[in-house]
């Protein structure tokens, strides 16, 4: 009898994990379980469209729901699955009776921070993730004058852009000082503020969410320094793990709520697997756990969960997270720590930084790229990246993870040879020239 | 007394050597010598200028002739050095009697091959090498209805692009099967290929120049396949070490024809340096020397080799020659050995290959990215790559000639985490699926 693998969650993880157990075992049968209407679109996408960079829902479709049936992978949209038996190896699916499992991958992603705060039932609060609602909600968009987004997460700085772009008055609302400063340096992110505030985008930083007014819906955001008139709230809250089921069911979980996985992706049951924003990960240079990667991170992870699941063979390792985004008129990135994360840690450091460009400064198109490097104090190893610029930044911060992976130091990186071509590339590379300054400076 | 530094050669590698010996020495006297107009001007640019993606040839120069006398820079232009003494430490210099040195740095560039065909003196033949000339034969090129390129090097493949964007009907002439045979592998230059046919451009492969044809101006270019009529002909042979000047004062040369030069950029004679295209340098993987390489290790030579020179103390290290560059519509690039330059060598290889995308399948500007890595048969190490495609080839050259360098495995780069997010990176880099694929055939 073939093997049978169940799969909770129809997002990046559970249809990686999906590839992943037909990859190890083309005879596996895989049934996987989404709430929603659809599998295999990028939400990553949504705010494009919202901001009309891209033109039309449709595109964010990566395959038909033909294409898994071709797979042999069998998804049931709408589906439940309301509680699993690790014992007896089943999974309870609402409406339609209990499914066994040989093995089991739960891939049930996040759900959005409540906000916390009184009128969170009123109507006009958008959370961003369903397509289907996203579709209903760009509708809305248009008869909008005034919006707030709540949160300079990297969702938040995507839908500022993204609601700005649309000539909608966008408000941006956060405790922090700077946007998304969990994880990015200020000195990054104040090219962002400054095209935001071309955009016409009112920053209110330092402040603090206090209500959503309104009867029905949503008439204005009251916060810490006042009242702000808006017709839309964007809740781009803290992601936390959606692992309700995987609790009741008694798997274990971390520091940061996710569920406890080894490099296997296998959870603390037999045959169980986890993967995407329902696990945490630890960081590759201190071991702290992680939760609420990329998309990326959530693909890989679930292809690995599933080859496991299906018989196969694949690791996971620690992460170093490389990371970027578009954020205003810039593009932002790096990899593993800035300079407020690890002053936050107690890590100390060094800087390297760079002000360059992206191709030969005569060429058309050329943009500005700043490299921040920061190395460990005697060794100069580097422990961390960030970036903004206009293009390259990606490629970078893939580089520059990989850089802090393998242990690469500033003499290292400021040894690198570089591509010099007019059209892509200019005489002098602007991570070697970071890393030789932070030569000179250490 | 102050040390005095002579530089011969005023392009990338002597203006850096110029720069590195202030660096090192700020006391320093340093005395460039150059036979041209100008210094600090980008020549890569000229072919870009040609095809009016850049529109001045002013925007070419990088820096005035005052910034140097501000930096205690001594040039002279439009200067021969004739011979320098190594023993009493004297250089002579045309028509300015001799000057002493206390180190010197011979930063004297290279020569075009001569094509060896009758007809090499006619007027219409163009060597691209000085901004003044090239700002005449712009005027020429207006007049111009058929031009032929002489060699599908790195520069033939430029100006093939460039004369055709400039409207001319542009022929190629090369003996090779492929463009840039000696570098790029057939299917990264396929579509190259393919893009100079949208262009109208004529190749002509497999094919031997036999003589420039004419009595006072070329109107003809001769070959093993038939006469091509043109009224220009742009000579893109291989660059040949330009160091008469060393080799007559007994500096050692080695297989290539360049100077012989250790990790500081000494030659063979105590305070003698070398940088650029005049010396050869060890490839990394093989230890066999190399010469004519790019600006930029131009640059990074001269910077180490004036350092030295004033005193200081830098390494140069060998190299893994990450390149590229615009062809026709596409960018091509790479790092270390290609398919064909391994099978010449008789390195073995496995091959991993993907055809990837730059950024979401669905976010404008989205462009291919071809990724082909070669490694090692056992060990997966990774020896080499070659790409095409329309962006961030520039940013993953440089990453893979550092991956080759520090011995990464197709392994470690089938692991590696990356930046997916929709306006700058797809799911799934395209590195990461060639390692994977390679894996797969291993």
């Amino acid at each position: 009898m073939s093997r049978r693998v169940v799969v909770v969650g129809g997002g990046a993880a559970g249809m990686g994990a999906a590839g992943g157990i037909k990859a190890a075992d083309p005879n596996a049968e895989v049934v996987v379980y989404t709430g929603f209407d659809d599998v295999a679109y990028s939400p990553c996408g949504i705010p494009y469209v919202h901001g009309k960079e891209i033109d039309d829902f449709q595109r964010l479709f990566l395959a038909s729901k033909q294409a898994y049936v071709d797979a042999g992978i069998d998804v049931h949209y709408n589906s439940e699955v309301t509680s699993v038996d690790l014992t007896r190896k089943v999974a309870y699916v609402a409406g339609a009776g209990e499914i066994s499992w040989d093995a089991l991958v739960l891939a049930t992603g996040f759900n959005y921070a409540d906000p916390g705060v009184p009128g969170g039932t009123l109507g006009g609060l958008y959370y961003v993730k369903n397509i289907r609602e996203a579709m209903e909600w760009d509708k809305v968009l248009d008869t909008v004058g005034q919006a707030v987004v709540v949160q300079a997460s990297p969702l938040g700085v995507e839908m500022v852009t993204a609601l700005a772009h649309r000539g909608i008055e966008t408000h941006l609302v956060d405790p922090s000082p700077w946007p998304m400063s969990e994880i990015a340096d200020p000195d990054i992110m104040a090219p962002v503020e400054d095209s935001w505030r071309e955009l016409g985008v009112k920053v209110h930083f330092n402040t603090t969410l206090e209500a959503f007014l309104g009867t029905d819906e949503v008439r204005a955001v009251q916060t810490s320094e006042g009242e702000i008139p808006a017709q839309l709230a964007v809740i781009c809250t803290h992601k936390e793990p959606n692992n309700a089921l995987g609790i009741a069911a008694g798997l274990e979980v971390g520091s940061t709520g996710g569920f406890i996985v080894d490099e296997r992706m296998a959870t603390s049951a037999p045959g169980v697997f986890a993967a995407g924003d329902c696990t945490e990960i630890p960081n590759g240079l201190t071991g702290v756990p992680l939760q609420g990667l990329t998309g990326s991170h959530a693909y890989a992870q679930g292809k690995t969960a599933g080859i496991n699941a299906g018989g196969g063979s694949r690791t996971y390792s620690a992460v170093y997270v490389p990371w970027g985004t578009a954020a205003g008129k810039w593009i932002i990135g790096g990899a593993s720590f800035g300079e407020t994360t690890a002053t936050a840690l107690g890590v100390p450091f060094v800087v390297g930084s760079a002000q360059g460009i992206s191709r030969a400064r005569y060429y058309p198109g050329v943009k500005p790229v700043k490299v921040k490097l920061l190395a460990e104090p005697d060794s100069l190893r580097l422990i961390g990246a960030q970036m903004v610029g206009g293009e390259g930044i990606k490629e970078r911060a893939d580089f520059l993870a990989m850089a802090v992976k393998f242990g690469f130091t500033l003499g290292d990186l400021a040894r690198m040879e570089n591509v010099y071509s007019p059209a892509i590339g200019a005489l002098n590379e602007p991570i070697v020239v970071a890393a030789q300054n932070g030569l000179d400076a250490a």
